[in-house]
């Protein structure tokens, strides 16, 4: 028996309209890619979103097609979010700081109809465009004055686009399962993968945003998010917003230090996210400057792991409170985020660190395991690590066209990578990714762990742990470390600072010294280069 | 082109498994029937409700049955919450206060198979079970040591059902439109009418509650609703409080001052929720007392409107944060909540309690407008006043076997019932029911409002306005009154009194002196009757 509920889908258009009808009046704030800031109103988001779909209409744009942005966080590419899916085709958000070939593999595969480009990557469509084979145009997101001379076939102004529409647009009501937006994953090996948003998992993962345990986004807020919106949607904050009715201070291309602390103090920002990365300059041009952040009161951090001295440094300087947050492109992304328990925030501060620095606490609607490579579920004991294993209600169920085939097991579980611990309080640890972690014996060692040991001497600037193979236990760790100029530290000394800090049986192998390690474009060790590297590598005593 | 993520559906059963899972250790504190406090946490919630699952499927109760409840806010209701529900039964839930024709009607229309009791209700059970034809037998909810001689037939132990069973039972999924409760609303006017919720719309309106800008309910709150969780779910609180992990405490039958007051103050409760009687009888208790609530920060009011006085006395003495709220048994029932605005918190309390003394602001998932008779929509400046429609995630689509006809229209929009002026910052404010609403020469004046205008005069008891016939408007405005003992009050001089506090065309035509002004037993005045007492008045000059 159905319960007699009106069957209205969750639309992400009905975001916009709510923003719009009950919170009007605030504002979105952008630091535009032609310089002076711009500001308006979510009912301006409406009325020009509206506008938007109007044309895309006009332009023979139909349910389904797929529509491309290489876009920063402003004004223009928020109408985008709405104008797009709002009339049932898919938003494509194109990372624009991955290489030319591939921007066209993505484009070509996503078969993109039209693509809107900030000014700043006219010059890469240009050289692409010969390429794009599916692309029936380009609109420049710009006003006629700040139009550059390009030899962009198809080029529209996007402001001249607009101003012939009307504003008046009644949002086409579909199935709720209908694609919403299209990201790729930048994998580091083989071509991306395309994870296509549903509306329905878009407007359920923004009430996970606003939950009070979650990121907490109120109509209170003035939230920035420096992650990109061509990045997962920028973490949800692009929907979870107007849902809520905060304000939004949107950054354009300028994400230093200085640029990003100006919009906080002026803005009155309340809320933030970003990557470790941005934070670092956002410290240093704070304590270069003597500044803080009084209107802050929180701020989440993702992406990668945050360092401890900069929750700390967040936390005791700045009274700012931080949600490590952890998710996927493939979890639209949100998974767990740092929200602490009444008894752990009732400890001291630096009691509350060791928490603070896990990956945070499972949100309702996304469920974790970790299992052994049999599959046998593992203790959430916070101890026991195993991979990370992750279905819900916004979790992927396979790539855009098949690719990278069956990606759930037969319960729906989709395997991240990950290898993680779980504990009786709902937080969760990443230990390692999954290809990464050493497998002795049947038993699993960390390399992360080792490699944070290891980091811990002075005399090493840099650590990295890979697996080699051995006779008897399958693989044993070998320790690679860049040491200090002119240091003398040896492979003893260096083991012998490491005993006591890890268990017996995790004791690396052997040690070698190295002038480098190799990293990928976000800065983390590319351990599939370094495995290369070291592929014919013996042991001591093998 | 549909969007590739998995496909859970919204289910019930989800909310109690991962409270189990995350917030295992988090308590659900109860005075029992009994009598005695009863602790234990959500792996215990979820460990009951599977028992109960099991002895359902036992006692041969199928998808859409319905199993009945007559119970106080108790562990054990809380169970069957879960148990009714997780197995894709009907969980109906009865308000045992109405007369025992009543809960007949309701049981009988609803075609209960099983009833659930509290040790209070089993009389009233006793006198009925002859008229009951569907019900297969009772299930006291008590242990052996409580179980009372019954003329019940087939009367079992609740604590004896449990015992026989196993903890063991994987939740059966279903589509997430199936019916997961009942609840009939108690008209003032013909039979009781049966609202019918999915797990969908349940799920979707405990999001909803756990927003920030909502209830926000969070893992850190110690919950105490004081709203029955026969009447709407607890305004969703029993499902809203596993979804975010939060402590339950349950009043059972004990809502008098002091017991609420105990449990508030040993619990360490941080929001409570309720109707204006039971927190008149908590503040009389603590100003008897001079006792405070250290803990508590907000407390929702709803179910009828809150004297601003009370408002006033929880802000200002208790430091106790009022949030006003507004919904319906057809709304499940959440509709606007009196969460202020940025710039509104920013005033000096004073000027902040007219916005506080109204309804409420707009969540996501819910619509509202106000058109008048000829379904014209009115603006939404703060002003005019019209009929309140609303349409969304969770409000009903028709009663259950389709009594009172279809109660939508074309456009899925369902008439509240109430008159209410929405402002542009979201606010809502009732100003009238629909049918008490006096419709003069076209215009509308609100019975509430020239109430409240009379009341106002020190020899006004009380005040109610009514209209009546007019041979030129139509309708014509009689004000009421009980005026004190000894008062020599006039009819000049209480429409003097009037003069200047109300627009000129709203002067009621006559006053009426009364002994007695008829109530409803939840304290409202009966417009029905009043109106049929003065059917044959005649206004003077008419």
């Amino acid at each position: 028996m159905l319960g007699l509920i009106q069957d209205k889908q969750l639309l992400v258009s009905s975001l916009i309209d709510y923003a719009a009808l009950y919170h009007g009046d605030t504002e979105i704030v952008t630091r535009t890619v032609e310089g002076p800031i711009h500001r308006y109103t979510w009912r301006d988001v409406q009325a020009r979103s509206k506008k938007l779909a109007n044309a895309l209409e006009r332009m023979g744009v139909k349910l389904g097609d797929r529509v491309g942005t290489l876009a920063w966080n402003t004004y223009r590419h928020l109408e985008c979010y709405y104008g797009i899916s709002g009339i049932g085709a898919v938003l494509h958000t194109i990372n624009p700081r991955l290489f030319p070939e591939q921007i066209a593999y993505i484009a070509n595969h996503a078969e993109d109809t039209y693509l809107f480009t900030d000014l700043t990557f006219v010059p890469i469509l240009e050289g692409l465009q010969d390429e794009l084979g599916s692309v029936k145009g380009f609109i420049i997101m710009t006003d006629e004055a700040n139009m550059p001379e390009t030899t962009l076939k198809n080029a529209v102004c996007y402001e001249t686009l607009l101003a012939a529409e009307s504003e008046e647009f009644e949002w086409p009501q579909f199935d709720e399962k209908t694609a919403s937006s299209l990201c790729y994953t930048s994998g580091t090996t083989g071509n991306p993968k395309g994870v296509l948003y549903q509306h329905r998992s878009t407007v359920l993962h923004s009430f996970a945003v606003c939950m009070g345990d979650c990121l907490a986004l109120t109509s209170k807020d003035s939230v920035l998010p420096v992650v990109p919106m061509f990045h997962a949607n920028a973490w949800g904050l692009a929907y979870a917003a107007p849902m809520c009715g905060a304000k939004m201070v949107l950054p354009g291309p300028h994400l230093d230090g200085q640029s990003v602390y100006e919009l906080m103090d002026t803005e009155e920002v309340t809320m933030s996210a970003g990557v470790p990365t941005v934070w670092l300059m956002l410290l240093q041009h704070m304590q270069a400057n003597d500044l803080g952040l009084p209107h802050m009161n929180r701020t989440v951090i993702g992406g990668s792991a945050a360092p401890m001295s900069m929750i700390e440094t967040f936390e005791k300087t700045y009274d700012v409170r931080v949600v490590h947050a952890w998710g996927m492109t493939e979890m639209s992304p949100l998974g767990t985020t740092g929200v602490m328990t009444k008894e752990i925030e009732k400890l001291p501060l630096d009691e509350q660190l060791p928490y603070k620095a896990k990956q945070g606490r499972v949100i309702y609607g996304v469920d974790l395991k970790i299992t052994d490579d049999d599959g046998n579920e593992l203790p959430r004991d916070g101890k026991a690590f195993g991979n990370l294993l992750t279905r819900g209600y916004w979790i992927t169920s396979g790539y855009f066209r098949g690719d990278g085939g069956d990606v759930l097991d037969g319960d729906n579980w989709f395997d991240t990578g990950d290898v993680a611990t779980l504990d009786p309080q709902g937080f969760m640890q990443i230990t390692d990714r999954s290809k990464d972690v050493i497998k002795s014996g049947g038993e699993w060692i960390s390399s992360i762990d080792l490699e944070n040991a290891a980091v811990g001497h002075p005399d090493v600037v840099e650590a990295a742990v890979i697996g080699i193979y051995h006779p008897k236990w399958d693989e044993r760790p070998l320790l690679i470390v860049i040491k200090q100029e002119g240091s003398s530290l040896t492979r003893e000394e260096m083991l012998e600072y490491l005993d006591g800090k890890i268990v017996k049986w995790w004791m690396p192998d052997d040690v070698a010294f190295v002038d480098a390690i190799p990293h990928t474009a976000t800065g983390k060790i590319q351990k599939v280069t370094l495995r290369e590297q070291f592929k014919d590598y013996k042991l001591p005593n093998t």
